[in-house]
């Protein structure tokens, strides 16, 4: 355990973000921004299916009616491609995500940068048409000011979402590519390194954009849909925040379950309460 | 894809070694010996349940009569523990790993480390403890000449399995704990990892004691028991082999799949033959 976490804050609910897919199968977007509402949560993290089902004008003008945050747009990214035109396709649709978060006024848009193109076996390959990709995306977002977050994802998700699996890899992606690029860190894909604390201190307040809470289940039974909530496994929480907020990180913490078999289940509203009891308690 | 596998010698079937848990289904130890004796394939790696059912002695016979190289003793490690006891109990086993590698002439004892003791989160708390339980083993196994090949396991085992998830970290652990301790390379665990090819450089051949092969399936389907044959994932198998020979390893390439739902439900001379053709081929 790191020392100090104990003198933190503890989260309250209007420092929260509801990532949409927490309730992603009880809730449409209008219902997470009446549920926000109704429980004192600060902000929202929309997934752009939620987004598109109601619209994206629509959807700025009722998290703004209502006083939310958007603490990230739901998501950019999956960069590789077996060919040019499947390259260019992801391009432009990736630009279409800077300008919804741009009209949501999104604190940044989060980058799932994506794995191996079908049938590839080479993933310095994929690498490489990752760091491209993002460096013709970040000219335009740039033109908007809106920041792209990289989100390294757990290892297990290399081959089929993200072939960015540490901080440190984002770290260098950050160094090479420059301004208006950043981290999401997400506790659930990057508790594991090693290398964590020293590359959360390397990465400091000007990359930290966006910070992702939910637990790691032991057993876990699926690869991605056994996420747990906070508290409920074995992530140190209240470590690594202790570590984003000594870098300065003063944003949403931004709740994030994949859940099918729990939480997916449950009453949304019992979800939001207890997100509310464990991140006071536990994060 | 790195330049120059081609060059590489296929894998014949006196170069493959079988770890037990391909078949573990199917065949008991002396299925297991008689299966690779009939296919030719040089080597076996028992795990310590086939191994306990006949016997170490009687083992260590139809191993040596049959002319079988032992790749390694599957398993010793499991370090952390919630209290010193549990720490002793785990080492007294470790030994008896030791003395039984001896008495099979492995070539190697592979650790799998441990993860989190029961109930906790401080993962750099189990870390140091697996590198104390290590030290502690060491001195043990340096007195009967017999090496210690840590396996860095997928970071997605680090809470219940191994917290040593990366070939650097087990490079580090070789720094700092010297003569005796090397690395287990499973292409499964660590073909994700950016910083692969400069950690093989640098173990090096004295460092790398085995070298373990099966396939990453997209998609897949459980933690633990869904591993590929060579061929059928995502895995540059030969590019990887290519940088551990390229350092000087010429042991054998042994062959470790679970495999819950196909190849454990398989007639394990298939198993075998279809082995034999993708080290051939695709390894």
């Amino acid at each position: 355990m790191e020392s100090g976490y104990k003198a933190m804050e503890a989260v309250d609910q209007k420092r929260i973000s509801l990532n949409t897919a927490t309730v992603r199968k009880q809730w449409n977007l209008r219902e997470c921004i009446d549920g926000c509402v109704r429980h004192g949560i600060g902000g929202i993290a929309p997934w752009r299916d939620k987004l598109h089902e109601c619209g994206v004008d629509e959807a700025a003008r009722m998290i703004s009616d209502n006083g939310l945050k958007v603490s990230g747009l739901c998501r950019g990214g999956m960069f590789p491609a077996a060919d040019a035109a499947g390259r260019q396709a992801a391009l432009d649709d990736n630009r279409r995500v800077v300008d919804e978060a741009v009209v949501l006024g999104a604190q940044c848009v989060v980058l799932v940068v994506g794995g191996l193109p079908e049938g590839s076996k080479d993933i310095a390959g994929a690498r490489s048409q990752v760091r491209d990709g993002i460096a013709t995306l970040l000219e335009y977002a740039r033109s908007l000011d809106m920041p792209l977050a990289i989100e390294p994802l757990h290892p297990m998700y290399a081959a089929d979402r993200a072939c960015v699996n540490t901080l440190r890899h984002a770290n260098d992606l950050c160094d090479e590519l420059g301004a208006g690029l950043g981290i999401a860190v997400d506790v659930y894909h990057v508790w594991w390194d090693p290398d964590l604390a020293t590359e959360i201190r390397r990465a400091g307040q000007e990359r930290l954009l966006a910070f992702h809470v939910c637990d790691w289940l032991v057993p876990t039974t699926d690869l991605l849909l056994d996420r747990g909530m906070m508290g409920d496994g074995v992530i140190d929480i209240p470590g690594i925040r202790s570590w984003v907020e000594t870098e300065g990180f003063n944003g949403l913490v931004e709740v994030e379950i994949f859940s099918a078999s729990n939480w997916w289940k449950r009453d949304a509203d019992e979800v939001l309460s207890t997100m509310i009891e464990r991140c006071r308690t536990v994060v």
